[in-house]
């Protein structure tokens, strides 16, 4: 890598925005980055937060990735039928150092080939769909496999970044960002994952969200 | 509250967009939540991570605030001498059921005189000139006083939603959304906070970074 890390986000409307977003804020402090967020065209691309956000490349301007990063969301579905999308994934992570995904993006990169043989994580409601682009899923919030970094649901994003920073440019780098985006979690309940959330906490929200939303994924990656 | 619950973040040049996005993804699953992003202007706002947001609002055609939001970062010293602003934040305040703060924007309500005899939390860097806007510094993550919630640096902008969730809609609802977000942390380092960085991380960080912001920001409010 040069004194300039390029750091390109694949940004498509229906995205989860913070698995984009907290990546960003850590990524964009380590000296020397510069950060693209690519998208097809320059229109606002719609986040799944009720805002819009401004796309920095499109696909044929955006520099080639140092650092590729692929967010998920209930749009990645929308995505993986999108040739163009794919081919930019699969073009950008041939020169990258490091291909990455947040959340369901990792499904993203597996159907350009890129986690045949490889494992990989991805959101909780999602993991057993992952041999479905050749993955082995390995139970862990940020799984590197070669230069193949994917992580969980939605906020692991915060936590693979900076892992990622302390890799690329040492612990020292990584925690002194920690420490100014002042990264010393406090969440007010002790289940973010259902191996501890309350049993019908995680019953609830599949059968309200994850089970039909997983189907429909298996159903976009069979297709 | 009715049903619909309006939740209004300011939008501003140089904002920490963490302090934005990261409670906008928990407040927005929030059932019954619509999110506004209001600024000055309906330009793109530059964020401080290389990418910009798009204003859903501007500061007239707003809706009412149920939860006004006021975010962080270096944009705040400019944002502090603008009238309009100032004045967006006491309107608005005026009406809400929830007045909140993420990181510095702490000093944009005080600047609009909402933290006078309040006990009150801003960003590490920053906590000794919370008396400046009249406000008790609290040594805590996230501070409710009456209907007044600040928070602390960046990335508390989750805990403060999340908290802020389960005491609207309660405990069930949060616990679903952080499971949702899988936001069970495992940061890289402990230190993510003074109290538990290495010295010489802290020591670093305020000789390069945090001095000089917070003899700017003392400037701002003393002028």
């Amino acid at each position: 890598m040069t004194d300039t890390t390029h750091i390109v986000f694949l940004l498509f409307p229906g995205i989860t925005q913070l698995d984009f977003t907290a990546p960003a804020q850590a990524l964009s402090r380590m000296p020397g980055a510069v950060l693209a967020g690519a998208a097809a065209r320059f229109d606002p691309i719609a986040t799944d937060s009720g805002f819009a956000i401004l796309p920095t490349h499109d696909f044929a301007s955006a520099p080639q990735a140092d650092i590729l990063c692929i967010p998920g969301g209930h749009g990645v579905i929308e995505a993986l039928n999108d040739a163009a999308t794919i081919d930019f994934i699969a073009r950008q992570a041939a020169g990258a150092e490091w291909v990455t995904s947040v959340c369901t993006g990792a499904f993203l990169l597996g159907h350009a080939g890129l986690l045949q043989g490889k494992r990989a994580t991805t959101h909780w409601g999602y993991t057993h769909l992952l041999p479905l682009v050749g993955a082995e899923f390995q139970p862990a919030r940020i799984v590197e496999d070669g230069n193949i970094v994917t992580s969980g649901g939605v906020t692991s994003g915060l936590d693979f970044a900076l892992t990622l920073i302390a890799r690329i440019q040492g612990d020292a780098v990584a925690q002194a960002i920690q420490l100014a985006i002042e990264y010393d979690p406090a969440p007010p309940f002790p289940g973010g994952h259902p191996d501890r959330a309350p049993e019908a906490v995680t019953a609830g929200l599949k059968a309200r969200v994850y089970d039909a939303a997983a189907a429909r994924m298996e159903a976009a990656l069979r297709s």
